[in-house]
């Protein structure tokens, strides 16, 4: 199935816009996680964030559209981490939910290919027989690079695995560089648009949507509408939700009339949200909790 | 010492300009290492990959500037193939070379410090002691998330482990974002020089080059004269010699007056020399002879 199909698929399910951001921490997890160890002491920390993640996915699954783990929390801890990550990749996968990983890989050629092998392929053996990677379904790419940094991480066929193409990012800084005015296409960002809008063509799902997706912030609503109207069969993905200031109503300014083409994360807010209770026993049931409140917020605000 | 001052010390004392990209890949791999085995076939992969890189960095221990590990042809392995990297960096370190871990990682905030404490620091552990990372000395970086992406890369203090931020990179494709042209700094490239240039301000070694360098196409000899005038005290990290198209004379476009500025890379000349050669079973020592020949091929050229 072509992934866009796939990932609407659990929308339609789950009635959630929602991808829950897995990104472990040691500060972010609860003392009963944190018990000293005499195990090797990255083992230990990735022995910890399975355990975190693997409670949390099992009480968010049929909840939330899909999960994104970001990559540079289990990278920290070298192979322990790597081996925590796929771990989590396969427990919610199993689970049936899509998995983004959140990685914002890019490079050229052959090298931008061994990325694509790591997360969503599979890598030739000394016998050339080829290798499973962490089996994600959509990996995010950063195009500064251009086509030949970009089109190496998509699928011989369309929705073979998918990518969101860092466009307009939610962090204060962002309008730094993608914000500079340009002589001819507006700016930065929508020159991103354009080649991401021009990526995509003809890799389509039955949805409607690409396997080309697009990373648009929450805290940028006016960006999203006109960045919309240059990528009009492009999946966002939205971070930016909640902590860093977007409400529900600027996560989905950038959604389609279909209803269709937006994703919102958010992760400190549901995978920490037992620090606001007084039971960090019940982290996941927390978290369950924090995804319910916010899929109602962003009902509310379609 | 500052690594920009220790890097420096590493080319005066060699006599070296080159990087040796350390990108292993099963193809490039002599037959002697590609023998069947009963192991786990990512092991089996890795532990090919540690022996090839092993004795690579034996034979141009002294002989090179640098090496730059591709993390990406690791990464396809999963834990196995970060477990050779970081085996690797450790070798490189004990013969004195220091490591570039080419990882263009970017993200905002504390994703960003994370990528930091994997290849150039430590992460906290279950009980917030500092783990040790790959025990990389720079890394490369994409900036265009803009300057809340890239300081959390940089240490606190100026010297502790670098950057090398990509601003025009080797490929065909490259002009397709970063050569636009914008409405006041000239193109997306110099915009982005212009950031590379003030985010290393301050940040200077004894030699004269800051913590914060930057990647710069070999196949752009006229745009790195541009560039070197944009960031007079930036280290250069130039791919593209040789297999891309790069002659010497370009690769060198952008060295500063008192020769310093410009390190080269080559990966495959170097590393897959054995494959013009009638002995595979010598392959370090091609890639040796390689190297001298890439050395004075630079050198020719100063």
């Amino acid at each position: 199935m072509h992934v866009a199909d796939q990932l609407q698929d659990t929308i339609d399910r789950s009635g959630s816009l929602a991808c829950v951001g897995l990104d472990p921490r040691v500060a972010l997890l609860p003392p009963q996680l944190r018990e000293p160890s005499v195990y090797d002491p990255r083992e230990a920390v990735a022995a910890a964030f399975l355990a975190f993640n693997t409670a949390l996915i099992d009480a968010i699954a049929g909840h939330c559209a899909c999960v994104k783990p970001q990559v540079a929390c289990y990278e920290a801890y070298g192979a322990a981490g790597m081996r925590c990550l796929e771990a989590t990749i396969a427990h919610a996968r199993e689970r049936g939910i899509p998995v983004i990983v959140d990685a914002k890989r890019n490079d050229i050629g052959s090298t931008a290919t061994h990325y694509r092998q790591a997360w969503l392929g599979t890598a030739p053996g000394l016998d050339n027989s080829p290798l499973p990677g962490a089996g994600g379904d959509w990996l995010t790419i950063n195009g500064y690079l251009g086509s030949d940094g970009v089109t190496p991480f998509l699928g011989e066929q369309a929705g073979q695995g998918g990518v969101f193409v860092l466009v307009k990012t939610s962090n204060p800084g962002s309008a730094e560089l993608q914000g500079i005015a340009t002589a001819e296409t507006g700016t930065v960002m929508e020159a991103m648009a354009a080649l991401v809008d021009k990526w995509g063509a003809n890799r389509l799902g039955i949805c409607g949507l690409s396997d080309v997706g697009a990373v648009v912030g929450a805290t940028w609503p006016q960006e999203a509408r006109t960045l919309r109207a240059a990528m009009p069969n492009t999946l966002f993905l939205v971070p930016g939700y909640g902590a860093q200031g977007g409400t529900a109503a600027d996560a989905l300014a950038g959604i389609r009339s279909d209803g269709r083409g937006v994703i919102v994360n958010s992760s400190r807010g549901i995978i920490a949200a037992w620090q606001q209770s007084d039971t960090p026993d019940a982290f996941a049931d927390a978290a369950r909790a924090a995804l319910e409140a916010m899929n109602a917020d962003l009902a509310s605000a379609r």
